[in-house]
């Protein structure tokens, strides 16, 4: 069996993000940028007005001076002329600085009557303009390559002028539910039989992710069944499996795609929940087989597929964010097995604690949606009192 | 001019929740259930075995016992007999426990020959059985109306047999922005212009917020155009506006919505950036009315337009979600307008510090995109020193 750490790393390492795409600037967010993108404009364009006011020759704008109103300068429209000595031009926010004019007089501090103003308050040179390129240059490198984009990054890229942006494509995971006790909601139980859950949680998981998922049907545990679905993920980035417990994950996933081009970098990981974990190739394929059980599945998830996930999609993929926070509860020393514990975060006294769920049987999915997050437990971890600080991986920031 | 707070109570105070829509489970993720889920099913159905080993009568089950083998109950395939005295049955993870027996032996704590096993560990009754319903019972309500689905609930959702839900329909957020200054990206730049940024920006946020965004054509500065546009607007749950500073916001709203019917509600606000704000309804569609400024527009789309979103497509509906951090920079005293400072989050000693961006002047885009998180500066909030702490809005977690 192999640690945590050393199966992510494995796992990442084998893998290589997707080629890029072109997207038009809309579908951008969320993507991951396969090209820097540099700025094709100066922003702003020309020194700007940062106010409603009046365009001034500073030297002119003393205390008390009277200035001819020669034009106006709205956003969007800038007048083309060029103050004179004792000269202004009405300006607004955003409005380009008229030649001549080197600072701004804000309206409340001037006096209009029409033809002329009144200056209230003397305006130094520079006064509330915006430089020309105060926000970015062109050529400027606005968001470099591998950045996941953000709504904001959206509006810089369109205020760049890119109305396309090459991002990595999204990763399409193939998920293949096996197991010959399991049904599609809705569908007719067999005898003895439960309903499958795994396959639309780790599409939805894919979905957060940044992939997109490709829910294979139900196989059977079944050599031939599991083969032939296994050809259909042949187009997929990644192939994610679950189940076949029933005879032994290991046995049966080896059996059944060994004649398909099978070959198995590892499985066991020293953790709980899931300690049954297929890392491996089938043919070009990357193959993640994951615990039939439905807590281990996304657990193992959370620790496995999400950065793999991440480096799929040409962004950086890391272990799970973690938190460091107050223990609410004692918890007990670990064995040799790295432990998630599914609990609640709760704020008590001003602060955040985690507080485990008193029953972390396996089985309980109910559990694992409730919880806030998994209390990261090292193997061999010493006894934790209350009030002692514990890592944790907060649920919900990974759209989980 | 309004509080921050008002304004958002009034905004969320107009607003309720579009209709419920039935979607397949797949498509659930990250919507928001209109009616609870209820268990379908009883799970497990049956007191099943938690392990693969040997099931048992535990009174048998002594130490150095032998039991005959009758059976086999792998997941799925439950064996139909009834374990008699000195009889044992093989069971595997999930198997249902066969009728009269009530404890597994583990298999590595069993010596099997083919007929029979030697027992090497007593079983006590009860042990390593999950009872029928140990997660939930049919019937049970599992999540709850108003609740935004997780993975973690779809896979719930699933395991309680529900191939359908009944969520809130994705609220259609129309985007208006106006000005005779911008153009889209790509397109002819008119003379003194400067590239859209806002509606794709805003677009990726409705996205982000749960929302179906609709982005209307760019109306120019001119009332006649902006009707029309706004027409467009009235099959949306909300019309969001940006810009048309050049002659005052509140002005060319009012006097090209005003035949169209729009009844305002407040406009300024005593924020920065951000001050003109519309509030309004456009017929029987709001009309929240943001600044051109594109930093102006997306700190107001996070304080009021998210928590609309929230409410609008039946979710939980409050301020955005702030984080208490130790200042890594001072800051000057604030005047009389809430502020927000873009910043960064550092890590300084293991602790997480903010510090605000140098400059923060409102038409820096550049510095919002940067930005890990708004401090939040109240009206004449004190000035604050290196190591004091202040409440910031992180960013990334809000897809934004």
């Amino acid at each position: 069996m192999i640690s945590v750490d050393e199966a992510r790393d494995r796992i990442l390492a084998a893998l290589s993000p997707t080629a890029p795409e072109t997207v038009p600037l809309a579908q951008g967010w969320g993507r991951v940028l396969a090209r820097p993108v540099l700025s094709r404009v100066t922003q702003p364009p020309a020194d700007v007005s940062a106010m409603d006011g009046y365009a001034v020759r500073a030297a002119d704008a003393t205390l008390g001076a009277v200035l001819k109103l020669v034009g106006t300068s709205p956003a969007g429209h800038p007048w083309e002329g060029t103050v004179g000595p004792g000269e202004t031009v009405r300006i607004f926010t955003g409005g380009f600085m008229p030649a001549g004019a080197d600072g701004v007089l804000l309206q409340e501090d001037a006096t209009a009557d029409g033809t002329a103003i009144t200056v209230n308050e003397a305006v130094a040179a520079n006064r509330w303009v915006r430089p020309r390129g105060l926000d970015f240059a062109e050529g400027e490198a606005l968001l470099p390559a591998g950045h996941r984009l953000t709504a904001r990054d959206i509006g810089l890229a369109a205020a760049a002028n890119h109305p396309w942006l090459a991002v990595h494509r999204a990763p399409r995971i193939g998920i293949l539910a096996t197991g010959d006790e399991i049904a599609l909601p809705g569908d007719p139980l067999p005898p003895g039989g439960i309903v499958s859950s795994n396959a639309h949680a780790l599409a939805a998981l894919v979905r957060a992710g940044g992939g997109d998922p490709l829910v294979l049907p139900i196989a059977p545990d079944d050599s031939q069944a599991i083969a032939e679905a296994a050809q259909a993920a042949r187009a997929c980035d990644m192939l994610v499996t679950t189940g076949g417990a029933s005879v032994g994950e290991h046995d049966l996933v080896q059996a059944a795609l060994g004649p398909q081009g099978f070959a198995l970098d590892f499985w066991q990981i020293a953790m709980r929940p899931g300690k049954p974990l297929i890392w491996g190739r089938l043919g070009q394929v990357p193959l993640l087989g994951l615990p039939g059980n439905p807590v281990s599945a996304l657990v193992c998830a959370v620790q496995f597929l999400l950065p793999a996930l991440a480096r799929l999609s040409g962004g950086e993929a890391k272990p799970p964010p973690t938190l460091r926070v107050r223990a609410g509860a004692a918890m007990a020393a670990n064995d040799k097995r790295f432990d998630h514990l599914r609990a609640r975060l709760e704020t008590r006294d001003g602060e955040t604690v985690v507080v485990p769920f008193a029953k972390q049987d396996s089985s309980m999915l109910k559990t694992l949606a409730r919880a806030d997050a998994l209390v990261l437990r090292a193997a061999h971890a010493p006894a934790v009192a209350v009030g002692e600080m514990v890592d944790v991986i907060p649920l919900a920031q990974l759209g989980l």
